[in-house]
C-alpha cells in the first residue's frame, strides 16, 4: 500500500530504478525535486534528454561523444599509431586522468564471457582488427582490459590474433596498488606483482 | 579539466546537484541514463515534470497531493476532529505507516527557529488556528513535531495558544526506541522515558 500521491509515487519509482538508489534515497531525491526551483528542474530534465539525443559513438574508437570522431580521435596532439584497448567508456576517463597516455583508444564495449553468452563477435573486436588493417603505421596495441577472468580472456584472444600480424601487443601491469599493503594483498595479485618485477 | 563530452558533463552536474549524490555516483547514474532505453528515459523525465506540475498543497492540512483536498482530508473514514500537527510532509508518511492513527493532519512546513529567523508567522500556525476556530467539534490536537529544540519550542508555542481555547492538546511520547538499549540511550531521552513512565 502506498502512502504517497500518485505523482510522488511515480517520481520515487523513477529514482528507484537508477543503480545504487534505494527506497529511502529515492524518497529524499523525489522530495528534493518537489522543493527545487522551476529552473533547476528544467535544467536537469534537459540534461537528461540532451545527453540521450546528442551523444553518439565515435566511429573510430567507439567512445561516447557529442562529435564523431570524438575529441581524442580528432586531436592532432594524439599519437594515432598507439591504440589502448579498453572494455568501457569509463575506462578511457581513468586512463586520461593519468595524463601519461598520448595515444588513442578502442572501446570494446564489453569483454569475452562465454558464461554470459558474449563471444568475440558481440564486442568491438572486428572493428579493432579492420582499424589496424587500415593503418599500416600502428606501432603498439596496449591491452588495458580489466584484470578479471573475462578481461584476461579478451586480452589473450586479441593478442593471439594481432601477434601473427607482426604488431607489438602489450598488456598493462598488474601488481600491488600504490599505497597498498603486502599483508592485505591477495595471492593472485602478489603472484602477478612477483612475475612483473623489474630491476632497479 | 573535464574528460567527458559536454552533454555527459552536464548530465553528471545535474545528478551532482541532488542531495546525497557525490561525483562517483553521479557518473554512474549518468552512464546508466546513456545506456537506458528511450522508454525508460521518457518515463523518468515525465515523472519529474508531472510531479512538479501536478502536485499542490492541500488547502486544509498543507500535505502535498495531486488533489485538493488531499486523500486523507477528503476520506470519509478519517476522524476530522482529531488533528495531528507535524513539521514535514514526510512525517505524515511515518505516522501513516503505524496504521494506528485515524485522524487528520496539519503540516507546519517547518518549526520555530529564531536562530534561522523562522518565527511562528513563517510556518503554518495561523492556518492551524483558523482551522480550529472554524471547527467547533475538534476533540484533540496531537503535536508530533520532532523531539529537538525547535520542535519542542514549536510544540510549547502551539499548546500555549490552544489550551486557553479549551482544546485538549497532547504531545507524542519520547522515550527509549523499541529494541533500543538502556546502556546506549542518551540521558535526555532516558529522563523523558522516566518522566513518561506509566503503570502496568
Amino acid at each position: 500500500m502506498s502512502y504517497y500521491s500518485p505523482s510522488i509515487e511515480k517520481l520515487i519509482e523513477g529514482f528507484e530504478k537508477l543503480p545504487s538508489i534505494g527506497h529511502k534515497t529515492a524518497v529524499r531525491l523525489a522530495f528534493h525535486i518537489l522543493d527545487a526551483g522551476e529552473e533547476e528542474i528544467t535544467e536537469f530534465v534537459n540534461a537528461i534528454t540532451n545527453a540521450k539525443a546528442n551523444l553518439k559513438y565515435c566511429s573510430q574508437c567507439f567512445n561516447i561523444s557529442d562529435t564523431d570522431p570524438c575529441p581524442i580521435c580528432s586531436s592532432p596532439k594524439r599519437d594515432k599509431n598507439t591504440i589502448c584497448v579498453v572494455e568501457d567508456v569509463k575506462d578511457i576517463i581513468a586512463m586520461e586522468r593519468t595524463h601519461e597516455y598520448k595515444g588513442v583508444y578502442h572501446v570494446l564495449h564489453g569483454s569475452i564471457s562465454p558464461m554470459n553468452g558474449i563471444g568475440p563477435d558481440e564486442i568491438k573486436i572486428k572493428e579493432l582488427l579492420s582499424r589496424i588493417q587500415n593503418n599500416q603505421e600502428i606501432k603498439e596495441v596496449i591491452i588495458a582490459t580489466n584484470p578479471r577472468v573475462e578481461g584476461e580472456a579478451t586480452a589473450m584472444y586479441i593478442s593471439k590474433i594481432l601477434k601473427p600480424m607482426g604488431i607489438k601487443v602489450t598488456r598493462i601491469a598488474h601488481g600491488i596498488p600504490v599505497g597498498g599493503d603486502l599483508e592485505y594483498t591477495d595471492e593472485v595479485t602478489l603472484t602477478k606483482a612477483l612475475e612483473g618485477r623489474h630491476e632497479f
